[in-house]
């Protein structure tokens, strides 16, 4: 059984909204190789109330880390709360002091007054240095509680910028944090990124077999796919994999958590084929995604983004006849402007967008979030799928993107 | 004196760190116009663990809000612990389960037996309808407690994904909150959103000369943006106003949080003008800006995401041999881009980026980060700009992007 593990967060920016909490993010993921999870995280404002949030930890967590409140301005407290709460005295350290010295002389600064508080610690704790500020991280082992038979978790003080806490925590907590835990306690974890269909469909169609593994199941939707996260041991990890892939091989996009554009720029680029997109109601978005990929130039060419219909016709040689005929949105117009694409890029693959994407636009026989998404190969492959997207703007142009990309996905897979 | 405000998101995903809790933002900035702030936020994972936190709330809170955990899989619980907590029976509401018939059918899926789950609620509660999605949120009203002299709090149970809990959190939840706020407790907050210029730079120029006057004052930063928020009675932020125009006069996008892409979306309707855009470093990025507002087709006409040097010649007709002669990130090629878009677009305004994204490409005398902005018209105006944006990928094509735009809106201004 692994040590419980909670997480204190102290800023009153977080709380306003000024600031993103990414600390969350890094634990975690630093955390979950020596088989520890953060099983509960709380955000409080700078000053006291730090200290009802780390009373209720004691009995129920054997590890806690708490982030921010260390530096020389009056809100910051952590030291001197966790001192009073377990009735520590504050002693003077020497080696901090030196430290924080060479670090102002290097940059220049005078020495103020608060700036030497930083250099106060308990005389139980351990000292973890901190190389990119001057307020040094902490180590508290466990010691007996005032007026009670318990002893505190191993507590933790790090700072709260990113940039000290991250070094910090990586160089001295770790090593310290990898003695509380008993050898062989690890899972392993994999991630299985599925496309093209919903949350509720995945589950009912794996969930309950997956469940009598005995496996640790998660699950976590974005527009457009659905992560299915499994956790446990080696072996059972493998007969989990047996029943995803028998319900969803096609619809896979990654088991590493890469996004369908890395997936397609990389079959591409294994395959020396060229792409090119044609993008009406996307608007760019599709071309952002495929060139958000290192290394995407050698596989991306051109993008077209004909949002008006004269531009269709100009850039493309879409027929305005064809247009007129079948109207801008139309598997019709949608096929021609990827075989456009096709032809004046001069490139392997082409994938094209048409729709309407709302808030106004829509007809009584093309709603909003109407699309069509089109293929066209310069070996003469050609797909056109239709979709009704009804939802916000932004979200219609991810569905349609991720609809545009896996179509290729299938297609060259 | 206002409520006292609590936050709990549940989600194994956010103690994961698979994905980023961006609610506590979202929230907090929400919230803020009726005076009200969180005053906790606490993270639990899936399953039981919320029963604790929203217990812990209890005597001590006057309003929780509980994000995640209303889906239709195994993990989401949420309803059914409050219901346990407060005692409450959950009924079928035929309302909640005719919206989510309608929502399948549109789409095309089939309707499984754990959708139906999320047509359950307490009989007290107030359904808070979801545009999109199936699970709707809901609000309980003050309810005595089980054993215990004592009501619950205000609880509002709000869904995990952000696009679900946005919408419903303005139309719906808004609302309630506003009645459980005394009248003229909130103060008046300002935002001013400056471009070109970092935080440090803008607290510098104006950040003394700003809480002299004893207003709150707060930064937020984003790449190639600086937002400052001013709180105070509004004969202060008047003449907090003047000394922030007096600075940035220049530099402000907006003073209602507008984005740069709308701002200039707005003034070009304005003047009946057209704008087109040629992308190679950008890769589609800016025309995802300028196409994400409402109503962009009216202005921007097309876009070209000349990726490959073969493209910039063949679409833009950018001669050849200046490519060769400055090479394809240059200002030649930058302002030839543009010009070309406003002859082959036929537009009013034309902006073009040319750069070296990263992490590949880079030469000693371009190094990666370099980057060129164009801005052509069709009256001839000419303008080119040099950036040096040293920084991830998706930074330098954010940075690349707020130029131009803000190039154009200096221009027409």
């Amino acid at each position: 059984m692994n040590p419980r593990l909670e997480v204190i967060n102290t800023g009153t920016e977080l709380l306003l909204g000024s600031v993103i909490n990414t600390h969350l993010q890094f634990l975690a993921e630093a955390l979950f190789p020596l088989g520890l999870r953060i099983e509960r995280q709380v955000t409080v404002p700078d000053g006291r109330a730090i200290a009802d949030a780390l009373q209720e930890t004691f009995g129920r967590a054997q590890i806690v880390l708490i982030t921010g409140g260390l530096g020389p301005t009056t809100d910051d407290i952590t030291r001197d709360i966790v001192a009073e709460l377990l009735n520590l005295e504050l002693v003077h350290d020497e080696g901090v002091m030196q430290a924080i010295e060479e670090r102002f002389i290097r940059r220049g600064f005078t020495l103020g007054e608060r700036v030497r508080l930083q250099a106060l610690r308990p005389r139980e704790a351990i000292v973890l240095p901190n190389q990119n500020g001057t307020a040094p991280g902490l180590y508290l082992p466990p010691l007996p509680l005032p007026n009670c038979g318990q002893s505190s978790p191993h507590i933790f003080l790090l700072p709260g910028p990113p940039r000290e806490l991250k070094p910090m925590f990586n160089e001295a907590a770790l090593p310290l944090l990898q003695k509380l835990v008993p050898a062989g306690a690890s899972e392993f974890k994999r991630n299985y990124r599925i496309t093209g269909t919903g949350e509720s469909h995945v589950e009912e169609r794996i969930g309950a077999e997956l469940l009598a593994l005995g496996i640790e199941l998660g699950y976590c939707a974005r527009p457009g796919e659905v992560d299915v996260r499994i956790i446990g041991s080696k072996a059972i990890l493998d007969r989990a994999e047996t029943i995803i892939l028998r319900h969803f091989a096609t619809q896979i996009v990654s088991m590493d958590e890469s996004s369908l554009e890395k997936v397609v720029i990389k079959l591409l680029t294994e395959r020396s084929q060229t792409l090119g997109v044609a993008e009406s109601c996307t608007g760019g978005f599709l071309a952002h995604h495929l060139t958000n990929v290192p290394g995407a130039s050698r596989v991306f060419q051109a993008g077209f983004v004909t949002y008006a219909n004269d531009s269709k016709t100009r850039e493309l040689g879409v027929p305005a006849e064809l247009i007129l005929e079948h109207g801008a949105v139309s598997a019709e117009v949608a096929l021609a402007m990827a075989r456009g694409v096709v032809r004046v890029a001069d490139v392997d693959y082409a994938l094209a967008t048409t729709g309407i994407a709302g808030p106004g636009g829509g007809t009584p026989t093309k709603p909003v979030g109407t699309v069509y998404v089109a293929l066209a190969s310069r070996q003469g492959k050609e797909l056109v799928r239709h979709f009704t997207f009804r939802t916000d703007r932004e979200t219609f142009k991810t569905l349609t993107t991720q609809a545009a990309l896996d179509q290729l996905r299938q297609q060259i897979q």
